[in-house]
Parts: structure tokens; sequence; C-alpha cells
């Protein structure tokens, strides 16, 4: 199949991925050490990963009471993943990694989505709670609480929501106090080291992979209040801090303990899909497993006290873009799948000058023109939203290890496109598996086939780390606007670059134009939504304002993906791939497909945002 | 809800259906019968099927190699349907009906689909399977088949697709021979009488209701092709023909025996969704249950040799349109109850002049502008569906019971309108589903919530009873060009009246001007398609051409309820409504949505359409 080839021609042709080794950081690396990385990455998923996807989704977590019971074939995957060094590949050797650049890390992540997006959801959990407390933990949590999940033996999870506050994270009801009692377990969990330690008690909801039997620890990441002296919380999300609270009690020297941390569960989500990673409702400090005699989970805070959301925006950021890469591989997956079909199954006949000719053998179905769009739909979503998905990782390795200016750029221009990589694969990639399901006819709506699942699957991408709605206000009401557009001008900066190369490139010339007008487009919308300076009239259209912001970003992305192929092609980069010219000309004929089916869909999503229309807004409940 | 009273005023206030009563059919009816038929609907529906909807996903039919297992609670619901003598509302008395416009029957059926739509399939097929003999069979086939479908004594099935041939019906294999042999058996089944005699032999896939225990027997529709001289058939769907095949033997008489007819349940499909409907793989003529001790499954033709799919016709475009109009009713279902969520769920706080005041409660969702928006999308598409599904109920009244030229007209447009109204709502009611459980959040993905099953049985509806892509083919290579245009003409026709009106009424004259354009730029569209006269070229972009038809079409729909609304709040015709003055109100705003939110959507489909783009039907295998 050709996610290997474009992984290849993404990261080389491309990005020129291998120039990273000339930084500092990863010295040690060359394209070499990258095909390691990528041939046991694919390996692996393919292997221990992709037998099990079907299996976690016909046997869900199952709950008794006391112990969740996932299918025992999650471990054995979660085992294969850590022994292969990978869950902490970009780090540090202090904590078990070897520098890889981001961007190669995410690559090689992707062959896990694609296998089993429900699976990889556990290290890509694991790997983002350690990486934030990496980035605002002290060296004794560092080394107790991200150590572990970085070597695979625990695993991490994100507590955010509750029942009553969804979106609404400034309505969390988790109190944390301070935990002033002396120690008398004798166990010594009371770890003054491990930071301030606190007390929680309250509800939070969603919590995937919240409990479970693996590996020797689970690290919560929660966000709770601090009562203020008068025995109230701050308001609003300036009140919320952060704090580690680990399933099992952890002493000073950070040995994990026997003894239950009070977290319990409360119960399993049944959900539609994705029912390889457990969804939990967990209860922090109802007395389940008291400590110490008393109620209250233990906690420590990570970072400053009001600080916690801006903490978990680490988390959040790198689970955003994640949950889009995630999204983008089940829609790549549903396109290997149905692409393989469709050259296999044969149906119906070409109508030639006379009409059809019934005596002629049928022909596979993917010589008929409406497959062929349904194919290039799903090829310019999955491959586009790969490559978004690794610029992305770029833009990290280049705020992270860049200099200056540069840096600078890279870190504002991910700010802009964390919401369009979280938002636009969720929304198209589940329509590519929908024309997944469509290619295979009846036999796609049945079970014995992979696509329905990756279907399902795929649908929690629009709600979890932030709904399709959440994105929308956080591109138009603060990303496009923030640091006087800052951001925005970076990226139409880097769009102008590639229009301003491809205007003269045969074949393409059109597409830069066509880019250049959706930029002015773009930008002339984000004026006009802001022109009267009222948030509820600007925002009252910014969902439609992300999908035409994100086909725009896609358009660029495919127009730079043009001209890596034309370059390729005028190199004969690709003439010794088995794969042949086609995979050049197919990259050039999507790009073709995206400037002429995809783009032009931008202007009736901008209409109404640069007419500021309230038909929405204004609507009273009773209209309904 | 507003089901109902929508229902009441696409009936009364748009449709004018109590004029229909002035035809000589209809002449025993009135208003006051019609409202007697819609209460005794919603009620059956509310009490019998919804609550078993959820019953019917989580308990899919079994078979143990011998028996089909159904949930009982099936065979109940259907009992309580026959009952009510629904089945037969709008025929004759002399097979149990009532005479009852067409549109009111269908009015009716819409509470059966809401209420759990693979439910409601039972009797959808078995009232289409009914019709069709009644359209096409002899008086004692239609005594003998047909009584008992409407009477509910009775199933019926359609069985058109083969393993090897789903939607290429020219490729069907299965084979009907005249049963030359004598009536060994004793029990009369060779019943002449009943219309020349075959013996079927082949497979059949896909098959809704194609074996259980239900009723006193199935009566299977099945094309199949008769050998000619040589041994061979004809080849194409001209060799195809229709027959009648029992489950159960029937003599001559028209009394049901015990003895199985020789077709063999080989399996059930495992369904995403849709799983209150069985669906089956059946084998003809295998020798399971020989008859006479011959295999082969005991028919009798129906209609001429040879105009098999012609008769299917009957049976395939009732079945279209009601595949449509159950694909809106799960959006309404979802619609309803996403309405609902929203006024109850309180998560969040307005923006106010200062920011968000945090010690306010928070607002219920319905107050947020993108659960509006994502609301009024729904009800357009959900009310949109079923005013376009009862506008083709009455053009069948208008063709059968109409006369002259507006019987004519009214043919025309229901064949063109046809793959529009199946086509959209399974597009679009699919989208608005989603938007349901969007709605809800993370519950919305749950399995404790309707909505993801209305989403999943909804997935269905774009392809049986003819693919998104055979419509798109059926729309732009036959309707839009037959009879020189005429169909098309008589739409246009239809619209321009609508705008005509519109054009001087406050608020709908911009209305009007944009779907003047529309219509003109699918003109426009259709000719630039076929200017070459190359079909590949034409319909290289039906699809996308379908799409903004059917815009164009439900455009044309909201600014006809517009109208409607306008009028009824001119007579003051619901001011003693408990809806009050919101309900006509809504309908209003619903309609500025889709005028500026959904219509605008047509000119990026159209463009491809007119510029005959060949991006996709030029792209070759190797390049995916």
């Amino acid at each position: 199949m050709t996610h290997r080839a474009t992984v290849d021609f993404l990261l080389y042709d491309w990005l020129k991925a291998e120039s990273l080794c000339q930084r500092e950081r990863h010295a040690e690396h060359n394209r070499e050490t990258f095909t390691a990385v990528l041939d046991l990455s694919e390996k692996i998923a393919q292997e221990q990963f992709a037998p099990l996807n079907r299996l976690t989704d016909t046997h869900e977590p199952e709950f008794d009471g006391v112990t969740v019971t996932l299918p025992k074939e999650t471990a054995m995957a979660m085992a294969a993943f850590n022994e292969s060094g990978l869950m902490a590949a970009s780090k540090d050797e202090s904590v078990g990694g070897m520098r890889l650049p981001t961007v190669v890390e995410i690559a090689s992540m992707s062959f896990f989505y694609k296998a089993s997006v429900s699976l990889a959801a556990y290290p890509m959990l694991t790997r983002g709670n350690a990486n934030t407390i990496l980035a605002h933990g002290t060296p004794k949590q560092i080394e107790v609480f991200a150590k572990g999940g970085f070597e695979g033996r625990t695993f991490g999870t994100m507590c955010l929501s509750e029942p009553q506050a969804g979106s609404s994270l400034s309505d969390i009801a988790t109190r944390a106090v301070p935990d002033v009692a002396g120690d008398g377990t004798g166990i010594g969990w009371q770890a003054d080291s491990l930071g301030p330690r606190y007390r929680l008690k309250g509800n939070k909801m969603w919590i995937s992979g919240g409990e479970h039997e693996m590996g020797e620890n689970i690290v919560h990441l929660v966000l709770a209040k601090i009562p203020q002296a008068d025995g109230k919380p701050v308001p609003g999300v300036k009140g919320i801090s952060l704090f580690i609270v680990p399933r099992k009690l952890v002493k000073a020297g950070g040995s994990i303990t026997a003894q239950r941390n009070d977290v319990a569960l409360a119960g399993l989500n049944h959900k539609c899909g994705y029912r390889g990673t457990v969804n939990t409702l967990l209860n922090f400090g109802e007395g389940k497993f008291p400590v110490n005699g008393e109620a209250g989970a233990v906690g420590y805070l990570i970072g400053k006290e009001g600080e916690g959301l801006k903490c978990m925006f680490t988390l959040m950021n790198e689970a955003r873009t994640s949950v889009g890469l995630g999204a983008t591989m089940l829609g790549y997956a549903g396109y290997e799948y149905s692409l393989d079909y469709a050259k296999q199954r044969p149906q119906g006949r070409r109508m030639g000058a006379g009409g059809k000719d019934h005596s002629a053998p049928q022909i596979p179905i993917i010589e008929h023109t409406d497959v062929k769009r349904m194919l290039m739909m799903q090829k310019a979503i999955a491959e586009g939203g790969l490559a978004l998905g690794l610029l992305c990782a770029q833009l990290l390795d280049d705020e992270q290890t860049g200099t200056g200016e540069e840096a600078e750029k890279a870190g504002l221009l991910l700010e802009l496109l964390t919401p369009v990589a979280k938002s636009w694969p969720s929304e198209w990639a589940q329509e590519a598996n929908s024309l997944a399901i469509q290619i295979l006819g009846g036999y796609g709506y049945t079970r014995d086939y992979p696509v329905e699942q990756y279907w399902r699957d795929n649908r929690l991408n629009m709600i979890h780390e932030g709904t399709h709605g959440i994105q929308g206000l956080d591109l138009l009401g603060r990303k496009v606007v923030m640091n006087g557009g800052k951001a925005l001008s970076v990226l139409a900066e880097r769009i102008s670059e590639t229009i301003q190369k491809a205007g003269h490139v045969e074949g393409l010339a059109g597409h830069a134009n066509a880019l250049a007008q959706a930029l002015q487009k773009v930008g002339a919308t984000t004026k006009a939504a802001w022109s009267t300076g009222v948030s509820e009239e600007a925002l009252a259209n910014a969902t439609p304002f992300l999908q035409a912001f994100g086909h725009t970003v896609l358009a660029w992305v495919w127009l730079e993906l043009a001209l890596a192929a034309k370059a390729a092609q005028a190199a004969g980069a690709w003439d010794r791939s088995p794969l042949g010219a086609g995979f050049l000309q197919g990259k050039l004929a999507t790009a073709d497909y995206f400037f002429s089916y995809e783009l032009p869909k931008i202007d009736a999503w901008l209409g109404v945002v640069s007419r500021r229309d309230l038909t929405c807004a204004q609507a009273q409940a009773d209209w309904f």
C-alpha cells in the first residue's frame, strides 16, 4: 500500500526532514535511523495492533464492580509498543529517549493509528501525559511520574471534563484542599518531595484509560480548584490548578505501593465505536479507598496554583493534533481497504459507442468514474491530513530546536494550525470513511468488513479534546486575532511563498491563482467578521469559518505537495520505486482534485461569516 | 414535539390536501378522517414501535441453521400495525382499503419511520410488494398474493441483487425455466391459474425480510432470466422477468400449504445498523426443499416475459421514495431528541460586555449560537425532507386521480424527483444525525442515548434501493433528458411559479431571486454537461450534479413553505395553536437558513459538472 511510500514522500521530498539532523539535538540521526524507526513501527503496528482492531470492538471493556477487564490482547499490544522504545523516541536519553525529531516520531505513530486507533490511544495519552509533566513538573515529579510513562511502565490520563461541565471548564467542581494531616499509614505516601500535597474530591467524566490493570500504575493529570481563604474557589478558569493523582500511592522515593489512592471507577461509558479505549467516569475522593483513614484522593500540585489550564494545554494541544492524526489514519485505513476492494471487485461494464457490451466480462469497479471520485476524495483527505499532521510535528521541532525568528514563527503557526489539525481530519476523514463504506456497498455496511468500524470509531473525533464548535471559537475568536493577527500573517507569508513558487510551474499556475484568491477571501472574511467588534456577531459563524479555513490550509498543503511531486519527477527521485511513475502522478492528480472539487466549497462557508449572518444566532428556542 | 404540527402544516397550509376530497375517489374523506388516521398512526407508532427501537438494535435476528428468530416484540409491533388497517389505507375496499389519498397514507407512515425505521421496513416492503402485484398481476394473482399483504397476513420482499451483481442488474444469474412436470405432491401446488409456472435457481443477496416466522407466508418478488431456445438468456436487462415466489406453496384456490417452496436461507447479514430488519442471502432452487421431488423454487410469472425490470420499477420507485422518507424521519428523530436535550442541558455562559459572569447559573445549550446552527440545519433537513416526501406522495395522487395534463405533468415530475427524494435525505439526514450526536457531545456517542443508533441506521440509506451513484446517473443520465427534457421543464415551470409569487412578498424576494439564479445555473449546467454528447463526459460528475440538483429542489420546497407560513400568518391560521407564533416564525427562519447557508453550496458542485471536469474520470488505477 502507499502509506509508507507517502510517509517517505512527505518526510523527504516535501519536508526535507533529513535537514533536521544538522541540528545539534538530532546530530546522531540520519535517514538510515529514521528508516529503521519507520520500518519497526510499520512492522509492530501491522503485526501486533491491526489484528486486534476488530477484537477490541466486539470485546468491550467490562467492569464487574471491582475490576475492569480488557481483552488480554490489549496488554500484549502495549507490551510490544513499549519494548520498541518508541514511547520516548523524541526525548532525551535521561528518560529513555533517543532524541528523534518529533516529525519522525509522529510519522511512526501514524502506523499505529491506522492499525488500531483505539489501542494507539493508550500510548498517545501516556506520552502526552508524560510530556506535560516533563514540561511543567519538578525534577522529582519528572523522575517519579513521567519516566514511568516514557518507559512504558505506567499509563497516563487527562482528567478535565465533569458530568455537569463538558466543554465549560470554568464550571468544574472538583476541589483540592491542602493535605495537612500526618502520614499515619506507615507506608510513606506523605511524600512532600513529590510536590505540594492536596486531597481531591470530585467526579471526572470521559476519562480514557481511567481504570484498568495494565502497567504498574496509572498517573492521572487532574484539573481541580483550590478553595481560597473564604472557602470559595476563584471563579472562571483562573481558579483551576493541575494535579498529579496516581492510582496507587507512591512513596517519596518514587516506588509504587500496593495501596490504592482514593480514585474509584463509577462506571464505564459504552460507546458507538473506539471501544478498544476504556472510557470511564471516575470518582475522586469519595472515600471508597480512604487514605490514612480519610476520604480524598492524594494529589500533587504541578506547575503553579491557578495555572492548571495553561499547563494542561501542553497536553491538550498535543492531544488535539493527535486526535486529528488519528482521524486521518482512520481515513487512510478506509481508503486503503476500499482501494483494494475497488481493484478486485468486478461489477458493471463500460459504456461503449453502441451501448454496453454484455458479452464482455464485468470490469473492476475502480474503472467507474464515481468510484474513482470517491477514492480521490479519500486520498485527498487521508494524504492531505497526514501531510498536515507531519507539518505540525515539524513546526514543533522548529519551535523547540530552531533558532530565533524561525522558532518563534513556527510556534505561532503551530498554535494557529492546531484547531485545523484537530478539526479538519475529524470532519473530513469521517466523510472519507463513509465513502469507503459506499464503495463496498452493502458489504461495507456489514460487520464482515472493517470499514463500518473505522466510520464508527472516527465519529468520536469531532467530540473529544474540544468539540468542533470549540475549535471554531478557538480559531476565529483567539488564534487569528492573537498578537495583532501575527500568526495569521505568518501563515499568509508561508502560503504566499508557495503561491509564488507554483505560479511559474506548468500545471500549477491555475491552482496558485485559486489559492491566492482563497487566501485573500479568508483574510477579508476575518476582517469583516470582526469589523463591528461585537464578538457575538464575529463568532456567530465560527464553525463555517473553521471549515473554510481548513479547506484553504489543505489547498495550500496540496499545492506544496504538487510542487514536491513536480520536483521529484524532475529529479527522477522515484524512478526506481516499484510504485512507478503513477505514484507522483497520483499526487498531482489529487492536488487537481482538491482545487477542482474541494476548494470552491469555501465560498458558501465564508459568505455567512463575512455577512455576519445572524439567522441562527437570533433564532429563538420556540422557533424549533 | 413539532412533528405532528408540521405534518398538519404541510398537508393543509401547504399542499391543501383537503382539496383531494373533491375527487371522486376520496369523496368519503375529509379533514376529520385524515385527522383520525394521523392520530391513530402517531399513537401506534409511539406506543408500539418506538419502545422497541433500541431492543431491535441490541437483539439482532438470529439463525440456528433451521429457523430465524426475531425478538418476539417485532411480531407484536406488526400485529398492532396490521390491526390498524393502515397497510391498505389508500387502496380499494376490495383489498381491504379505504381510498385514502396517498399523501395522507405517507404522512401516516412518517410516524412509524420516526419511531423505528427498521420495524417500519416490514410494512413498507409488504405494501410495495402488494402494490406491484396490484399494478402488474392478474386478478387471481392479486387475490392470492397481494391481498394477504394488504391485510397484513403475509409479508413481502423484493429480490433483485445477487452476490456477484449488486447494482448491475443486467448481470443477474438467477434462471427461471418453465415448469412442465405434473403435480405429484397431491397438494395442488401446480396452480396454473396463478400464472405461468417456472422453476427458479439462483442466489439473491441483501433481501430484507427474506426469512422469518411472522405471518402466514412471505411473498418474494424475484427478478430472473428465462433462457431462450438456445439455452442462453437474453443479455442485458431486457432478458429479465419478474416472478412471484411464495415461501410456502400456495394452492390454486389461494390457500397456503405447509409445504416449503425451494427457497433456503443461506445466511444473515450482520449490519452496522438497521438491525430490526432481518437481511438475508437466499438460495432459490438449490434443492434444500425440493418440490415434487425436484430442486427449483416454484414461481409464477407476473407481467410479461422480459418486462421484469419495468414491473419491478413500480416497487423500486416506491421503495426509493420510502427510503428517502425513512432517512428523513431518522433525521427528524435525531432533531427532536437533540432539540429536547439542548433545552434541558445547562452548560456554559453568555458572553456579556465585561466577559462571562461566572456567578450566573449556566445557560441551556440551546442558547449557544453553534447549537442553534446545528438544530437549524437538522430542522431544514428533517422538515424539508418530510415536505419533499409528502410532495412526491401528492404527485402520485395527482398522477393517479388528477386529470389530463395535470396528471401527466405530475407523473413526469415524480419521475424526475424520485432520485432526489431518495438521495437527498439519505445524504443530509445522515449529516443531521451526526449533528444530533454532536449536540449531545460525549453522551451522544454512547449507547445510552438513541442518537448514535439513528446515525448508524441511516447509513444504509445511501446504499440500498439504488446507491447514491446510481441515483446521480438516473437523474443526469435519464431523468433530466427524457422526453426531450420535458420533466425538467415541468419542474422549472413549477419553480418559476413559486419564484413569481415570492418575488412580491416581503422578506422572500431575495430568496426568490437566489432560487431563480440557482434554477438558471442548474439548467445551464445540464446543457453544458451534455454539450459534447459524450456520456462519459456528461456523467463524469453525476453525483455532484445530484447534490446540487437536490439542494435546488429543497430551496424551492423551503420557499414554498415560507410562502405557506406567510399566508398562514396572515390568515391567523395557527393563532390558537399552543405552539404559538414561534411555530410559523420557525418555518420562515429555516427558509432563511436554507438560503443563507445551504443553497450557496451548489456552485462548487455545479462547477465540475459544467466544466465536464475529468480529473476523476481520467485517473488511473496506479495513481491511487
